[in-house]
């Protein structure tokens, strides 16, 4: 089978179980969720990617016509998620973010202002949610934004309980290529389940 | 009337009369559309961002605890395009560029790369185009992808005409508030005339 960009199927699945034998099994969620982007790309899937980093820049340098360097800058609050894109025909928009924590995940973790862009993404009729990873228990779940603001009306805590996301998030299982393979959640949320 | 935000209509509006008055008429298409897209914002329309600029960070360096300063770091080609986001429900993607030529516009511009983006993001059911302004002309056009990829499968030449833009684009008119009010371009793409 070939893919739109020429490539045949079985040469992208060779690249990317090369890439995951070189990594060790301590990958981060974001690199697993980048390489898992790349592949649903590859693949002609989705067009999924992770926003840059916001900075603010002070000042560059210039020491040559066409190099700049730049010399000054800082990390700023970004105004958005760090992923969106397009799945299906439909606006996808997440953050994801790990918890050290084996009982639950600190809100602290996700800009108020994230939480309200994500509401109005659902609102506008995006696929909009939450990927967290419990890295100390091996468990990655994704949380659409309607179980999120659900938690966030009913009560006055500052983190969310593990049985919560056990109770109200999907369950991302461990997958070989892509690792991180949420869209099959999306599917589901598609589809209505 | 009130919008989901609590704001009254009335006073977004004096908001954005002030900030045009601020200004003075040689306000970069980047600016005016940026002040447009949080117009739409403010209004509930669309929810549609500029992407950070992306940068290869090499060095940070932390003067105290809470405070990194980036020491050096490097602009890189962006993966995508600068904007993106979602309005009724669709996904938005598009590149914005100012072109100081009266007679075309050189694709030179606009990085390969970001040519196949805006493809592959017509082909899977998104709104992708091009917001070209001639500066010197003072016209703005909004270059549907079909007609972009029409342009570059049919000629082997390095700019796109002015003509061109006349005869396949769509003019954005000036307007006031929001200043460039390509929304209505948009309505005019999904309605599919």
């Amino acid at each position: 089978m070939n893919y739109p960009n020429g490539i045949k199927k079985e040469n992208i699945q060779e690249k990317f179980k090369k890439e995951i034998n070189y990594k060790n099994r301590g990958m981060t969620l974001e690199s697993e969720l980048n390489s898992s982007n790349e592949y649903y790309r590859e693949i002609d899937k989705a067009y999924i990617y992770k926003k840059p980093t916001p900075i603010k820049i002070v000042k560059v340098d210039y020491p040559s016509r066409d190099k700049a360097v730049i010399k000054e800058a800082y990390f700023t609050i970004p105004s958005t998620t760090d992923y969106n894109g397009i799945y299906k025909g439909k606006y996808i928009d997440f953050e994801a973010k790990e918890s050290k924590s084996k009982t639950s995940f600190t809100l602290a973790n996700i800009h108020p202002h994230q939480i309200k862009h994500l509401e109005n993404i659902d609102r506008h009729g995006g696929i909009a949610f939450l990927i967290i990873r419990f890295t100390m228990l091996n468990e990655t779940y994704l949380l659409p934004e309607k179980k999120l603001r659900n938690f966030l009306e009913k009560r006055e805590r500052k983190s969310i309980p593990i049985d919560y996301f056990r109770n109200n998030a999907y369950l991302i299982k461990d997958s070989y290529i892509p690792t991180v393979d949420y869209l099959k959640i999306v599917d589901q949320l598609i589809g209505g389940i």
